[in-house]
């Protein structure tokens, strides 16, 4: 089974692609692991794009404009839209993603959005496995959509090789307020809606704030102008991007750079692993009683996760079975 | 020295609960869970506020103008400012919360800026630490004031008891794009720069939205105009605070809303907990080493973060050396 999903996926199945992504986004089985661990070795031909900025920035018409010129020079193009979840509701904050690009149908482009569902670091991780996925899969050109400068941006902006920022003009006091997040992610300033007034004004801005960042990284971010609904603009952003790209491959900041994602990386999957083996080990029944304790002033919180904890802990020694197939806990 | 710093805390005194909190942001000392275990039972008599909205809406005015309102009813309040810490540098992204308040020398009221440091839930698990320290040294009212309607704001809003957002007119688009999230989290509205052009339309516009609220939560959320600067709308703002607080008191729905947070938090400081376990045990010149291997293509990461994984597994197995002075790892 494992070996039959590998192979699709590495021949480029969209079927199958699809399928696993929606696995790893509701973490329904654990033991796509082994997939994700076979298809890791197939997936480091894809250039790896970030790209975020405010909601109404036009992201969605950027990216699809960036897809559509590298879907021209004849390479495939995954493209994630990361989905803001409910955490009260469920569902979408932003609504269906997908709809806001115009190119899902092209056979050459591949759209997924991706909720952000589940706690604790669920969110890149979740995207650095659709990277693999799709890299494994041929697509040359992965772009990862997300909204905000947070701390989930930031994560996925630091899974990305290259990191564009979305700015739009009007946004003056945003940029004050945020410029140390935001220029910490980007790699590539856009000023989109270049021909709406002020655009002048936000770009000479962020020409001043981006003028001293080559001292840290080596690399002076470029600041660009788009208007993504009419294309003006994206064909000096992927000049832009290719030449970022470059130079993050081919400079000791950007190998540094890489060895920190993967050390990042190793670590949050060991982190999602011990959560898995937590969540597998918990007697649910347990908890629910422990909480309505609490809530009754009969319990205290800090005792009861100590308590569950040790409980945890004990059948976790107790053997193995707290390993799934595919991941056992035997001791080394 | 437990007996001691809880003596101090309950005994309201100020630099004690600063070092505490500073302890408790920095995560430098797991004893404090005992210390935290111990100021627990005494932390019921204080209403938690939660108070988010865009930078720029003015939320540091209205929790001064809040907290002195609180002040001269005699009660001391205590606010949390949450603070965006950069994940590259480390420092604050938004500068020096504290500064962006006036009341910070006034005796009644403490102020704290938290920083979101370190990664996976760890901030919420932070604050709602911070509220129980609070609380126990007599801030008969906390306010939590945070930025923005991401996770960790949600996450905040569901330990609070009654949440305001604050919203500013000229924000329609915004309104739009987020109203999901927002609507979701707030119990109460605030209006606020209501003396600006465009307040009305704002105000209808989540009237609007709200009406229908009441049968999903049998609460209807509030609308209020402020004007923050002068002091406009402070006092029925204050009113309503009291409103929603007793509604959620003595409802049906509350007393579910109480328990569900209960048992998140006692998950979250169980996962918490397994995460500290996991870096106590775990080899970080392994995971450099492994990490090196990855970024040079010798290893997989999947594959490197299973036999962490069984390494740690191994090493919480082989002896109670795992847990800390007071967190024993025993087996029940």
């Amino acid at each position: 089974m494992t070996t039959e999903i590998v192979e699709r996926i590495l021949a480029g199945d969209v079927r199958s692609v699809g399928k696993l992504l929606s696995r790893i986004e509701d973490r329904t089985d654990a033991a796509d692991a082994a997939v994700l661990a076979r298809l890791f070795p197939h997936a480091s031909g894809a250039t790896v794009l970030g790209v975020t900025g405010s909601p109404g920035a036009g992201k969605s018409t950027l990216v699809d404009q960036l897809a559509r010129t590298y879907a021209e020079n004849g390479d495939k193009v995954g493209i994630v839209a990361v989905d803001p979840t409910s955490p009260y509701t469920g569902g979408a904050i932003l609504g269906d993603r997908i709809r806001m690009h115009s190119l899902s149908t092209h056979p050459r482009v591949f759209i997924r959005s991706m909720a952000t569902r589940g706690r604790m670091g669920g969110l890149s991780a979740g995207v650095d496995d659709a990277i693999v996925v799709l890299a494994a899969a041929g697509y040359r050109r992965v772009i990862v959509e997300t909204v905000g400068t947070g701390q989930d941006e930031v994560d996925i902006a630091r899974s990305a090789e290259v990191t564009l920022v979305v700015l739009v003009p009007g946004m003056g006091d945003e940029i004050q307020t945020l410029k140390a997040g935001i220029m910490e992610i980007g790699d590539i300033f856009v000023v989109n809606k270049a021909d709406h007034e002020g655009a002048q004004k936000v770009i000479r801005e962020i020409e001043a704030l981006v003028a001293d960042r080559n001292t840290v990284r080596g690399w002076t971010p470029r600041v660009i102008a788009t208007v993504a609904t009419t294309g003006r603009g994206v064909e000096e952003l992927a000049g832009a991007v290719g030449e970022a790209h470059r130079f993050f491959q081919e400079s000791e900041f950007g190998r540094s750079r890489r060895l920190e994602a993967d050390q990042r990386r190793i670590l949050e999957l060991l982190e999602q692993r011990a959560l898995d083996d937590l969540r597998q080990t918990l007697d649910q029944e347990e908890l629910a009683r422990l909480a309505e304790k609490v809530s009754l002033g009969e319990a205290n919180p800090y005792e009861a996760a100590e308590l569950l904890r040790r409980r945890c802990l004990g059948r976790l020694r107790g053997g193995g079975e707290a390993g799934e197939p595919g991941r056992s806990a035997a001791t080394p």
